[in-house]
């Protein structure tokens, strides 16, 4: 017996100079299926893919950087975070029907769920093995919230925001936090984790639709940098207590020009420039006695994942927290959604998703 | 009744775009006389140097950077960390004869023996009045260390490297420190006490005789980075646990490539580029969860002021810690003392000695 069906992936097909062009560096590829009662599993999971995260790290992948290890090979799917129904499984605790979250960066700190570890998944494809070395986690969905947003603002980009927030933010009631990127996934999640502890928030964004969310969800000062010089503004709203840093290079000189004494600067990864634009002013840091934090989500998972499952998707649904994304509804939008993301033309979060779950 | 006698002073003559020259930028001036017994102090000392530290920082006022605020007015003197001898006094609890250690950066927090703020002081000159604002503290000399040490391994530079070590080295036995300007003074305190706390250390600097101290003092890897790729050497040597960064640009990006997963990276000052070099790989910190952080030594004095005294010049004396100076005997040699250590030529904490006290 067997069914066989399209299994449709993203290939990572050139190297990229600059921006991903859809196409030529990530191609569509339908050519392959994939036999899904027979294809082995080697004690791993089969797993129908939901919805994928589009991620700005994923450039910074292509372009070469070692990010714990993690790469994309050419000619094969690229990889990312995602949902993904189960249709077999060879893991005891793990049953065909449940949804997973998967972890593509192949970090086994992040299945607190069900402590299995499988390989680097789900790739970009209709559907995917995952065998040793990610991290797989199963969904208990508590919300009416569709899936693409268990991968967005409950996902990986707003456990980004809450954890750091939890683990590097020293809020004060009435100090002041200036964020970059402030409409993006994870920032404008930090702006309202700032307001609710009370801090007067600064925000940059780069479109005006952008700078009305910005308002929408309590940035006290919202401001396009296309249009005001961030180092004039934060000279005259700051000092900066925190600074939230999504883009570095010559903005990140501005804030460490503009923090005060004892100021911290939380850095989570860079939204456009893969991290390559230089900043000049570190100096700053020792005349004002400055800490710079960076991290990754994974490792803060273990502390602060429950909290994160039990407290934001239900402010989420009820709208007390309030999040955007842009959904495409097919897998060879993936090139697209991603190029969206890194020119700073997304709406909200951007998110694949294939079927509704 | 007076006495009128010469007061040398170094002169802020212009402001240098490279380094500052002997005789351009850095003037030696003798034409002004200061007359001693009728000088108004307005409240405050008439001091008569003794010895002054010269520090990669000067160079940096020089340039403009604003430091909380300090700057060299043009065609007066230089300003700068120093002893002196109190001539006068009209505050009632510092009397004549008593030596003080000046603080030039106007820092109150500086000032735990003797609670009185001065003037911006000492100037770089044979005698000077201190007024309002700057730290003054009577110092209680308890070893047979000349004075020249009290404003080097037991001053400033010394401070900064225990001050620094203390509050934010996650030191543990076994574990990896890299030094840049591994043999100079605050470096050379950072190495020893890193191998106090059984740290394996990495250390670098530019000359074979820096290098012959840096093995005498413990490294564990001394290296020339004219010679060896820090890069290269460190991908060998490493992973890096904690970074004292002396230098930024390449050598912090070459180390924030080379950091372990919850590394440190402590920025005291940087020694020879004014902090201008630009750093391109602050997104190694999110990639392995590492924090930076800058401090000046005037703001943990209060908490470490007292313990430093009380053990770390006894040890300079035994030749438990071992320090080098290279003192120049006529207040003429400030410039070029200034040029040696900005020029990395300095074979010890470069001190311009005025008398022996």
């Amino acid at each position: 017996m067997s069914e066989i069906v399209r299994n449709s992936r993203i290939i990572y097909a050139a190297v990229p100079t600059g921006f991903p062009e859809p196409g030529i560096h990530l191609t569509y590829n339908d050519s392959l299926t994939i036999d899904l009662e027979n294809v082995p599993l080697n004690g791993g999971l089969l797993i129908k893919t939901v919805a994928l995260s589009i991620d700005p790290y994923m450039r910074t992948i292509m372009l070469g950087a070692d990010i714990d290890g993690e790469k994309y090979l050419l000619d094969q799917p690229i990889l990312g975070y995602g949902i993904g129904i189960v249709l077999r499984s060879e893991i005891s605790d793990i049953r065909p029907g449940q949804y997973v979250h998967v972890d593509a960066l192949g970090n086994s700190a992040v299945i607190p769920l069900a402590r299995v570890t499988l390989t680097r998944q789900p790739e970009h494809a209709e559907y995917s093995v995952a065998s040793v070395s990610a991290g797989v986690r199963v969904m208990k969905r508590s919300t009416s919230l569709p899936w693409s947003v268990y991968v967005g603002a409950a996902g990986m980009a707003g456990q980004t925001a809450f954890y750091g927030w939890r683990e590097h933010a020293p809020a004060k009631k009435g100090s002041t936090l200036y964020v970059s990127t402030g409409a993006g996934a994870v920032g404008s999640m930090v702006i309202q984790l700032a307001k609710r502890d009370g801090m007067r928030v600064i925000a940059s964004a780069g479109t005006q639709e952008k700078i009305d969310f910005l308002k929408e969800i309590g940035a006290d000062v919202a401001f396009n940098y296309k249009e005001t010089s961030v180092r004039e503004l934060l000279a005259k709203q700051g000092p900066v207590d925190i600074y939230w840093d999504n883009v570095g290079g010559d903005t990140l000189d501005a804030a460490l020009e503009n923090m005060s004494v004892g100021g911290a600067i939380i850095i989570c990864g860079y939204s456009t420039n893969a991290g390559s634009a230089p900043a000049s002013s570190l100096m700053k840091m020792v005349y004002k006695d400055v800490h710079m934090v960076g991290f990754g989500f994974n490792t803060l998972e273990h502390k602060y994942l429950d909290e994160f499952y039990a407290t934001i998707p239900p402010k989420l649904e009820s709208g007390e927290l309030k999040f955007r994304e842009e959904v495409f509804r097919s897998l060879d939008k993936v090139p697209e959604a991603l190029l969206r993301v890194l020119t700073g033309k997304n709406r909200g979060k951007a998110v694949v998703v294939l079927s509704d779950g």
